[in-house]
Formats: structure tokens, sequence, C-alpha cells
């Protein structure tokens, strides 16, 4: 039966994120979580189902950190919904994308991991279809400017701007980061007006 | 001393791409190659230095294979510089890279590899950036529309679109990812007029 110390399961699984991030998807064992976490042999496979439900967790993980940070971004109800605070709103994203290094490289390795198994991949497919509705959403609530296409493509153009800040930053320097997020939108939005306040 | 027969060298070379998208970077191993390209062991290691020379070469010939397909494209000297005409050359684009999938899943497992080994970052920095610069010279030797934030833009959104495509097709279909890609260049060149034609 599986084991269900709910601080116990996050260490392992945030044991399994590193793993992957320093490693590669390869390099994810039980016997690595185990021995990366100082836990006794066996304990990730009372965790976890099977290698699967491991990669899957892990990649859920990395989500829910970082949506975590996600929730705790304040919009002021009278700020104007123009393209700078969509500016601000997506360099605060891609910051903290960035800052948890090893939760995105874990994610690139899960998703070449899900090349290689169906398991993964439609839990990743699933995953990354509602994180994507759920920012189309939390997008039209906010009255931002930009419709569905212009959320989808922020989402392709700085997820690529990460996998090269994080992988060659010789060719993002992290100094240029932030203009690089600015420029993405701005081209996105190149003739919206600024929107009206909402109060 | 190395070996130097080229078409020997250039399918060891083949063979560590299909490892590298079916195994993952650490399944690259000469012993592998070897038994991949069904040679004698020892050969690999008679062609390459290295493990870090066999990654940043496999890279390299992703990358010839693209552009050669690349170089093939024709544009007619009185089509004019238009929008459509730069949606007609990145559907061309995405289609040889997504067709293509073993070398950009071998790439994509070289940047995660480039996070690790040193020596592979830097060879993919450089390959990277020249590349940019290339396409950034052609888009404006051939006076098309938009400019070198354009054509980075490009890359960033449409290699994600790849990854998407690539690792997920759940996400996106292959019946749609033309429609994704002329989108994606609409929207970064939405108040752009056509440009007159060159005779």
């Amino acid at each position: 039966m599986a084991r269900s110390n709910p601080a116990r399961r996050v260490a392992l699984l945030d044991t399994a994120i590193e793993t992957l991030a320093a490693e590669g998807a390869r390099g994810l064992t039980f016997r690595a979580v185990d021995a990366g976490a100082d836990a006794p042999a066996g304990t990730a496979s009372n965790y976890f189902r099977n290698r699967d439900d491991l990669l899957t967790q892990a990649g859920e993980r990395v989500y829910e950190r970082l949506l975590d940070g996600a929730s705790q971004v304040v919009v002021p109800a009278d700020a104007p919904r123009d393209r700078d605070l969509l500016v601000r709103l997506m360099v605060d994203t891609v910051r903290r994308i960035v800052d948890y290094r090893t939760g995105f490289l874990a994610l690139l390795e899960l998703r070449l991991e899900a090349t290689r198994r169906e398991g993964v991949r439609d839990v990743l497919t699933d995953r990354v279809r509602a994180d994507l509705l759920s920012n189309i959403s939390t997008h039209e609530q906010w009255h931002m400017p930009g419709d569905a296409v212009t959320v989808r493509l922020l989402y392709q153009a700085l997820n690529w701007l990460v996998v090269d800040a994080l992988t060659l930053p010789g060719l993002v320097d992290d100094a240029d980061l932030d203009a690089y997020v600015a420029e993405t939108v701005e081209r996105l939005l190149p003739t919206e007006p600024a929107g009206p306040a909402l109060g």
C-alpha cells in the first residue's frame, strides 16, 4: 500500500525534479530518488506505483510550484488593462520560470520522455492544455489586451525564450531577458490602444 | 589517428542522431553508435575524439541536413515580398523540421546536455547564433516584410510550436500545423502592407 506522509512525498518529488534536471530522464530511477532524498532504499517505490507515476507526479509538482507563485500576483483593480501591464505580468512569469531552473529543465526532459512513454504523454498533454486554457481564461477575466491567440503565441514565444536562456545562456544574457520579454509582448500587440481602467 | 571515410562518418552521425532521439543523451555511447550503424566495435572512437566531439558533430549534422533542404527553396524574383510569401516560407520551414523528427528531438537532447557539458554548450551557442544571424541576413536580402526582431520572434514561436507538435501531438494536430504557423506570422506582422514585387 502506498505511504501517505505528504511532506515525504513532496520531498521525493522535489528530489525527482532535481534528478531529472541533473541527470536526464534516464537517470531518474527509484534508487536515485531514494539516495537523493536520503531515504531508505525502497521508499520511493512505496509512494509511486511505477516509473510513469513518478515521472508524471514530478511534472505535476513543477506546475504546482509555478502556479503557487502565479497565484500571488496581484493586479490592482484600477490598473489600466494595457500593454504595459501585460509586459509586467509576462516579465514576472518568465522570471518565475527562469528562477525555477531545474523545474523547467525537468519539464523539458518530460517532453522528451513523452515521445517514448504513452502514459507520460497523455498526462502531460492534459496538463499543458489545461494550463493554456486557464491562462486564456484569466486573460479574459482580467480584460487584458489581446485574445486567445495572443495568449497562445506568448506561450510559444516565451517558452522558447526560456529554453534559450536556460540551455544556452550565451544567447540570451540574463540582463537582457526582461527586454526580450517586453519586445515579444509589444510585437504581438502592436496596434492595441490602452484599455480603460477597471474600478 | 581519426579515420576519414566521409560516408562512414556521416552514417555514424546519423546513427548518433537516431540514438539521441530514441534513447536520450545518456543513451548515446560509442558502443551504441557502433551497434546501431552495424560497425565493428571501436569504429566510432576512431572517428570522434570523445563524447563531446560526437555530440557536437551530431548537432552540426542536423543543421547541415536542415540547411540542405532550406537551400532548395526557390522564391520567384517577381513574387511580392508580402506576408503571404513569408507564411509560405515559414510553413515550408516548419514542415521540413517536423518531417525530420529525430533531428529536432536530438537537438532538444543536446540543449539539455548543454546544461551539463560546457563543450556542447559552446559549440551549440555559436551554431544557433550563426543560424539566427543567417536567417536575419536572408530575410533582409530577400526584402521580406518585418525586421530582425520579427525573425527572432518567429524563431522563438515556431520552435516551441515544433516542440508541441513533436512531443505532445494531441496539442497540435498535424492537420492544423500550417494554420498555426500562418497565424504566428500574421500576428507578428499585423499592420505590414504588401511590399512591391522585385523584378
